[in-house]
């Protein structure tokens, strides 16, 4: 087993190198895999059967954990999107010329190598792969050790498709050391990993904050308010909660709280607590008087990200009540509001502090694929370099390009 | 004496009302500080002295510390520059109506709580305060010790002009308790920073790297070259050289080691080594053999950043041997090649990963106010976020603007 630090060294000689490949070849080394994914599938599936052999837990991780025929081919199909977007590289914004004649501007570059660490999903390998290759990033994947036998049938795939189109396969590198004194070693990779993005729960990001010394992007909660203003369509507003809360409740843009406007309280929350009877409804004391079957909510109600058919209720008497509350309880992922007041709209996009502020629509929207990025490698909730869903232009940054003849200063 | 938790707690609270503050406002509040340390410039200057009868030193810490009258008028007209620069603020980027109606936007916002560390040049409190507060951020400042009164007195000049706007005093905070035990809680201020930014030395770095538990972006060391190509105009050159290694030597930007095709070398270094005969020259064989006067360069020399009058000089044979030296020595500063060959700058321009690449100029422009940023909260040498001087712009991030009408995933 090649260690951590050998891995580090091949796969930072790797990234100048795809740096600079073409983006014909980038796109093609996608297709590539794509292809091979499919031809593959029966050696993939039997290295995933091993994984589960192995595997305990018979929850929700096992099915992350499970790879069938259809989704690997929905891992072809999500390289193949992403080998539809356009190459982000060397685009150039910001460019001037300063009264010394000097011509300045910037060009999107690559980071370099781009460092994930994630939980059993499989698919997570090949999509994040997928996204660092066309950006022009080398991917050093840090995958669940639950997940190793099926993660290695995939990244060798992509090995063989870079050394045919001339790259080297260390460019997309699994760690193969998924012991817990190397996690934290990988967090400590300075020299080699010019960007850490961690995809888990609580543990995960305390364990990033503590141990992380390479810059990082933190994927982190959604505790998703809808707001039901007064000037809400309350059907409108009834088919997006029942979407925002039912359609896939595990998952981080999911509604977890609803904030309602005490004026179509009592015409909205009967209507919604009949069209989505499996959802437990935990209320403030206007809530519960008006709905049958809801409960008392805490406090830690309102702070937790449920993932389940769980939703806190809470009336309020202004939109600027629910901002409040929004401010003080979201954890900054994607945050609705329903109102047919254009003012209203605009007070709530321009002062709600958090990655995405959505109108009128589901906050499961917030979402790579949906917003047109063609994947992505994680949902910032941090502000620094990238908010929310993070495509190819996220893998990316701008350096300075300066050219004179001969300017002194 | 506030404690550093009831300083947080305060600008804090402040953050929203600056970031929906108008730009006019914003502006305003620059102007009114910029004309208010011309009134009370013999205020500054009496708290200033205090702060130099305490400190010791008698090096070039000393003259960072101390401030003048053309300092503080230098401080005032830099406000004024940046109030000048147009509001970063609500600008949309990668608009986008999708399939199903959604339009989707990106929308430029402030980042939040700037934190900024920082050593005795009580300007850049100055600085910082006006870069922050006209893109909408609050500033949380932690100075040098030993610039305390200075600092505090100009601090409160902020405080007043922000209250005279409608702003809260604490958007302009100084960390009062400056312990070494205070800079490591503030590094782990996860509820209140949204950015912290290091101005200083190694030590700070490491200290950055060791205890930050924020998003932090690295204004490191600048371990800059310059490159004369075989194709390189020879009085260019020198020019170039002569102003990028003296102009001022103690800068981050300024040239720290030269590498010279060997077809213009002899050419071209004798007559370098006459025109800055105050530079000692440290270089390989080929230069020693061709410049008399010139030391054996060792590898230390390479790798650092002298800060002085000293210069180290590599003979190479090709563009790409100059480039694996930068790769293996540079610290992602800035990085310049002089030549007369557009292949030649392009392939430096296209792989040379730094910053700021520059072709035909000194590496001295690579500067906020050079560049048109009107100022610079730092030089960032990491790729995530912002790369090169940092100006109003790399301290805002971009949310996502969903708007729909009803519509469910």
């Amino acid at each position: 087993m090649p260690t951590l630090r050998e891995q580090a060294a091949a796969i930072k000689a790797s990234a100048p190198l795809v740096a600079v490949a073409p983006s014909a070849v980038r796109e093609a080394v996608l297709r590539d895999v794509a292809t091979a994914l499919r031809a593959n599938a029966a050696t993939i599936l039997q290295a995933n059967e091993l994984d589960l052999a192995a595997y305990v837990d018979q929850g929700a991780g096992r099915d992350r954990l499970t790879l069938t025929s259809a989704r690997i081919e929905g891992m072809a199909q999500a390289l193949e999107e992403i080998a539809d977007q356009p190459d982000p590289l060397g685009e150039i914004v910001d460019a001037d010329v300063r009264p010394n004649g000097l011509s300045v501007a910037k060009m999107r570059t690559p980071l370099g190598v781009i460092g994930v660490v994630y939980e059993n999903r499989p698919n997570v390998t090949s999509d994040v792969a997928g996204l660092c290759i066309r950006s022009g990033n080398a991917a050093f994947l840090r995958g669940s050790s639950s997940a190793q036998r099926s993660n290695e049938a995939i990244v060798a795939l992509w090995g063989e498709a870079l050394e045919r189109h001339g790259l080297p396969a260390a460019a997309v590198t699994l760690v193969a050391d998924t012991s817990h004194e190397a996690v934290v070693t990988f967090m400590q990779l300075t020299d080699t990993l010019d960007c850490l993005i961690p995809r888990g729960g609580p543990s995960l990001i305390a364990a990033m904050r503590e141990h992380a010394r390479v810059p990082y992007v933190l994927d982190g909660d959604g505790n998703c308010h809808v707001y039901v203003d007064a000037a809400a369509d309350v059907a409108m507003a009834e088919a997006i909660v029942v979407n925002a809360k039912t359609s896939r409740p595990g998952v981080c843009n999911a509604a977890e709280t609803l904030l309602v406007h005490a004026s179509v309280a009592p015409a909205f929350l009967p209507r919604l607590a009949a069209a989505m009877p499996q959802v437990a409804l935990r209320g403030d004391e206007a809530t519960c008087a008006l709905v049958t079957g809801a409960t008392a909510a805490s406090e830690a109600d309102y702070a937790q990200e449920f993932l389940d058919l769980i939703l806190a209720v809470k009336v309020v008497e202004s939109i600027d009540e629910a901002m409040a509350h929004v401010a003080r309880y979201g954890t900054g992922h994607s945050e609705a509001i329903i109102t047919a007041d254009p003012e209203a709209a605009e007070r709530w996009v321009q002062r709600v502090d958090a990655a995405a502020v959505v109108v009128n629509a589901s906050t499961r929207f917030i979402d790579g694929g949906e917003l047109g990025l063609g994947g992505e490698v994680g949902i910032s909730t941090q502000k620094l370099h990238a908010r929310g869903p993070m495509g190819l232009k996220a893998l990316t940054s701008l350096k300075w390009v300066v050219r004179g003849e001969g300017q002194i200063r």
